[in-house]
């Protein structure tokens, strides 16, 4: 089995962060690898993994950092793969590390989702392989009806919230 | 022929900015459609849209909008593809376009790009298709080796900035 | 009896901001609804609550959200009622809550209060449908007649605090 | 003939902005009545029309106002008729306007539209008094039915971008 | 005893906040008065106070207040005494209160502080009353002294942090 | 003649912003005094304006200054007269200067008031040397008075704006 | 010994931030000194100590304060060191204290590191005297290389985190 | 001659930003080489040029770079000199371009100046070089009074604002 999709992280403290990319991989069955590389204390793992990944197999690359968070950006130089960007937070709430990963100049994109936002960078990882994998597309489908039938039942515990002029 | 990536804007007046992404689109020699629909004055048009656009062969949606930039959500929410986030700088600088594009919860991601970054929008669909097409991966070499030698080129351009202490 | 005001949050876990809302309206005696409805994950059910609210008696819509809030919006674009929006902190202190509610483009307002303000959108509401019944102009005009009331009361606790130079 | 609405604004120079408000009551048919009045210049004048607004048959206030923009709060305490914010771009993008209406204390709640927005402030006063009103409602849905036909018709427009991959 | 200074509050939820002028002036030995007034919920109160706070004897006015902080704008509107605001950190990292007292229109200053900064509100008060009082003058330049005093000896304290390389 | 209020700027580019506070004070034929020193180009000069100010009949220090605005903090280290400082836009639409003013640590108020708000820096020397000075006092009363008169007439030019459903 | 670097922090409270910067000093063997001079409190002292450190022997100057943060713009007014600048988060996230220190008009550069980036204003000292210390790079490259490893070794750690589709 | 500085800059299109730094290095008669080079577009080029440029006689680089600017921090992870970073004003004013440089990652620090500052890159560049150099200190000492005379200057220009109330 060889990973399709590998998450990378400016640092270990991130992990409590990104996990959640790994879960949701996890969950739609999709083999990945998870490694902490810094695109300042080790530039040259990240050039040897950035340059190398498409032919090892990956289809896509989660990178996840906080503060001037280069990483993203960084890999996606070194890559023709499509690199999904978490801005994670550590300092100004995570403005800084938002800025510095979205604001990539034109020639180099990064695919970033929320501040934090380790799930939807995985679901988004699902998406993009899913686009020519009929089985995966059924997957999301059902993913979204699960995230559909969840908030339906959370409403119901709202019934519990009782008010003399509330209406049922 | 059959269009692969659609780009919707929320507004006609977004062309300017968006016709980026379909520069690139056409550079790559990828089908693509280009149409304007309103996350909030077109409603049912974008829900058909949105709903029909895996059947109808589309494989990446790029959506661009400014303010409070709702339109690349909405689609997300009802479609299983990936969608690509252009948030357009109308007030605010852009930031309020950025923060209500990126800053999705936890289930439905849109894949931001820089403010007025259509051309990355462009280019980061060229990079979800190429996932599994060795021929597109290879424009994509090609692509990435003359943004190196524009700028390999320009710098020349420098050298006719003359100062006495200047060594080249 | 059938709900005049409707209450739509995000996710259940907004009802801790939002009862604001409903506690107000119960104070003044004026029957609602409460409900769980995500524009992102369950966009059907919240197209066919906006469509038919009109008819169904509704006048007046208070939506919370936080994040990239679309909620209000998204109803805003389908339904010719008010719709108050009450944008919630759940990340970047609530800046891109108030900023994906407030700042929507021309055609389809949404009456924006305070992050976390959802007992100003209570009364709002309120202020919205006395506008044709005097017997709740009177009640509003109580209501702020024992806000000031309670403001002269609490300034006598301040009393309490001596200062050798303090003159009363 | 007695004005149903109320607009305004800090200065005249708040004009240029505020009108848009004026031109969407105009189309509606709504009598109403435009305006100057500061907050901090003439708090007298302020207080006077706020204290009479709803004897004198006006049912929503518009308040549009600049900077640290206090004229719609002001307004809001001394009257319980339901007031419309339009914060004015004059520094700071208009940030500094939108925070010093929107972030109302508990208790006084200014209804705030988008930085310029007075189109927007215009149709929530239609909403408002829409909704005990059916023939505008019916106006209203024309209206939207009209802003979706313009885009539509808009669109057609982007037919005329030639692109050798664009599908149609 | 007549109070020279008045100290306001939009609430007495600000008190621990503002005590910190009241323990300036008690210092410095000005006669001075607290009061919770608010600018939304009791407008009255603040005209009166503000019309009449020169003729009872007052020279300088302190106001502190949150969010859309309108207290120290509104009160300056009304009197021709110096008015100092102090924004109070009560939302949006008390970003809104600051904006919302100091970036007041041409005509109407507010002397703004620091955010949460009643003590320099409190010296900034001696400091005007001290123009035109050489006795007052000359506590204001032992103050200073006193300031310079404390961080000199805390200088001290820091030479117990011991580092091989660090030399004394 | 000696001045009574000493205006300084970082810059004599910051001229065109501050003559608005020299325009206020010779209206209240208050001797002033114009220079330009900046805290960062000529330590030693603010130095010696700062301990003389008192001494040579200075009552009110303008201190007006761009980006990393140090120099009314600067001045207000080394005087205990009163320092009204202007925040001047120069980068960052002036937040930076703002912030640099504003938020002086407990000891060193800057007496703040908005970006590029000079007129309104004027107007508070005026009303900090007026605290002793009842001819100034009514002179202030009588500036009021025409601010006021300013927007009722101001107000009657609004009249030419015609609409079918204005009322008048 | 004499000191080769000068910490010098705002207050003894920013010791706990400014420590890192000693730590980092004490690794390389560099002799420094450490203390609290404010530029507002004790401007004499930071004039003194300014205008002196050349003489003395101090080659590079490391300064840290909050809010507005004027004390390493204040000490490089007055020296020809490179002076390096910790902006510390005492309000507003750190954010004043960032503009206020790096936001320097021409003439007066601060080098201005992370917000409580005190261990890189360190590491930024040695650099600069490694300038003509090839034992001192040495030690850099040494350093370096460490940085590396712990996060080599880190990801180590990262291998417990057990997914079934996790591939190694 | 070899060059001891090196200014690189991510884009052509910014030396009319980055020419400031080379007009101070000319100025102080110090050898330096300017070159365009994108992290993310030559990342290659960066690699080599950032591992060599010591060995090659480089004591200090400047790098500018806007947006999501990581030229600096990416050629500080690849060598141990001093690296000047100067974010440039390209969108969101700037303040993205300050984030992504200034808040680097413990252990690679980038000496940032402010938003457009080159010619305070220079200065900086020089005052390390210059911690060496007596020759160059007394340059420097020299500029810092060619700096005040200026000001000095300026400052008799504005003795041509003549206003009654003006005193000389």
């Amino acid at each position: 089995m060889k990973p399709l999709v590998s998450i990378i992280m400016g640092s270990t403290s991130d992990f409590p962060v990104m996990k959640g990319a790994a879960e949701i991989l996890n969950t739609f069955e999709i083999p990945f690898e998870i490694n902490a590389l810094s695109a300042h204390r080790t530039p040259g793992e990240v050039e040897a993994f950035s340059k190398s990944a498409y032919d090892n197999g990956i289809r896509v690359i989660i990178a996840g950092a906080g503060m001037a968070a280069h990483l993203a950006g960084v890999i996606a130089s070194m890559t023709t793969l499509p690199v999904i960007g978490v801005p994670i937070k550590a300092s100004l709430d995570g403005l800084d590390a938002l800025l510095a990963m979205v604001q990539m100049p034109p020639g180099i994109p990064v695919a970033t989702v929320a501040i934090d936002g380790s799930r939807n960078a995985g679901i988004l990882a699902v998406q993009i392989l899913a686009a020519g994998d009929p089985g995966l597309q059924q997957k999301l489908v059902s993913f979204k009806t699960e995230l559909k039938e969840k908030i339906v039942k959370a409403n119901q515990e709202l019934s519990t919230a009782k008010y003399k002029y509330r209406v049922k």
